[in-house]
């Protein structure tokens, strides 16, 4: 177990819901608040596809009341609400690509599913306190940078259009219904308990796990993109100071980094924190890819910071070397079937 | 039969279907289409709250070829899609109050079952050209006057919301399935077909069924606030302009009108119409409508009149004095019951 972050500490003795903790971030969330004490449930559809493994809890699992179920099955979730404090609603679909070609389920998974979630929320737990994870897709292509939480927003993709849909939602529940709700749009999310064996969950784990296997990274165009890299501790720190400001509630809030990194530096300090003689080839785009890709991002997280007392702690060096280590110590996080090289 | 408008001339001899085409606009555009020569299909849910009504058809029913099913029911409107040049995609749930009463059932109608419709859309009928009705709604309280079509989104109930994910939903499939798709956002909507029966329509219905009825017509607060108008004649035109225009595919277009009123205004303009002995008076807002109420609002339609030569060519007196006209010859569609006073 990691060491306790003292941003966590106020949870001890809590009763809090994670849903999707059986997932990359809400593991980890997971795994953050029962190591500050927090009395802990999950709701988790594991949805083969996606990246949920009831192996993220491994360690901890005996600590954690664990329901499998979509947040949108209000008979399942009822129990794991009952006086339930805190609601930290990670769960989703993340594939831009996946949206496209299963546009239906996304829209089930990331809108419908969670206006079901609110509304049992609001008649049965409006008491609690409610953060949700959005995402920098939301703001689609950005017209300036870095963008701010009052650029337009635009997505590019079903799965943008669905989550911001979500994210609406989240807020119109505590403007109209007073529940106490925030949300924070993050960007680019790396670190222990991503799946790698999955496709489709963002070009970071893919990365990493070519890194991992000494294969060739195909970068699409110049690899000149800029992006935010958030190590996941810092997301959960984020979303455990969203949860505990008495000024969050109504508000959204980006995530991001103060060092953006070309999606070419990422890939080469992926490859420098795996030690193998992975390389790295530009390849044209994909016509799939390029039709929704949003060129560079960066976000300006100064509300978080003004208001959450939230900035990064980890630069990406530190964060990738952590994340390998993870995938070194944890075979079944990787996949074992040979890639094809580019 | 109204005399048919010559905008609508380039229909004659098309294969057109309307969704929605039962309702209030709608079933405007069937007549305007019919008028037209245009052979036209319609694609109807008659969701029993909404303002459909086989009525509105009434003289011309047995020129249309008449479904009755959501959009989103794929092998009920197939054989609609079949040949079809031009979609007008105005089937949706209006109520702002029933969006916040049943969200799940107005993301059903709003969001989803147009998803499901583009995507029968892109598979079965790629060629065809499509114009989806939106909403002012998807602005919310807006920031400035008048409000243009790069004003942000931020609805403030779940009718906005899922009326701007459905609209979104139709510009990506044109951004990255190629439909030839625009958007309409319109503002408030009156005139013959609207059904006055039904509550929850907007306060328009409402404002004529009382002058009507020689009733006492209540104005929540002062009735400063400012509405655009639009005749149903103006929203045919729009529609029919943006589905001809080679420059319209991707674009959203705001209708508005040059000469907004304040609701005491409309008020007392439908009254004088009437020619009854109605009157007015201001009452506190409602609880329910005040957490979803916008304030002022008007639109900059100037991009509308830009690129698809569109412009109002109906004042509110002698539109609303068209209303008038009709109801008063269409006793159906005008609720015998009495009304509570205020």
């Amino acid at each position: 177990m990691r060491p306790a972050d003292p941003a966590l500490a106020p949870f001890a003795g809590r009763t809090c819901l994670v849903t999707g903790g059986l997932g990359f971030i809400g593991s980890n969330v997971v795994h953050a608040l029962v190591a500050a004490g927090a009395h802990v449930r999950v709701v988790d559809a594991l949805v083969p596809e996606h990246g949920g493994d009831r192996r993220n809890l491994d360690g901890i699992a005996d600590q954690v009341g664990i329901t499998v179920a979509s947040v949108g099955d209000a008979a399942a979730v009822r129990p794991a609400l009952d006086g339930v404090e805190f609601v930290f609603n990670v769960a989703g679909q993340v594939s831009h690509l996946e949206s496209m070609s299963d546009p239906l389920r996304d829209l089930e998974l990331n809108a419908r599913s969670h206006l079901a979630f609110l509304e049992q929320l609001r008649h049965e737990r409006p008491e609690a306190t409610v953060v949700h994870t959005s995402t920098r897709q939301v703001y689609g292509r950005p017209r300036y940078l870095p963008v701010d939480e009052d650029h337009p927003t635009a997505p590019v993709d079903v799965n943008g259009v669905d989550k911001l849909a979500g994210e609406q939602f989240h807020l119109l529940y505590h403007a109209v219904h007073e529940l106490r709700i925030s949300a924070l749009r993050l960007t680019n999310v790396y670190g222990p308990r991503q799946n790698l064996a999955k496709d489709g969950l963002g070009f970071l784990p893919v990365f990493v796990r070519r890194a991992l296997a000494g294969e060739t990274i195909s970068l699409y165009g110049d690899g000149s993109q800029l992006r935010d890299c958030l190590h996941v501790d810092d997301v959960v720190r984020g979303l455990a100071l969203a949860a505990l400001s008495p000024d969050a509630p109504g508000e959204v809030f980006n995530l991001g980094h103060p060092e953006p990194l070309t999606l070419a530096d990422i890939a080469r300090l992926t490859i420098a924190a795996a030690g193998t003689a992975s390389g790295v080839v530009n390849v044209p785009w994909p016509a799939d890819h390029v039709r929704i890709d949003i060129g560079s991002f960066h976000g300006d997280f100064s509300k978080a910071k003004r208001i959450l007392g939230w900035e990064p702690h980890v630069g990406f060096v530190a964060g990738v070397d952590d994340a390998v280590r993870y995938y070194r110590a944890h075979a079944w996080a990787v996949p074992p079937r040979p890639e094809p090289t580019a």
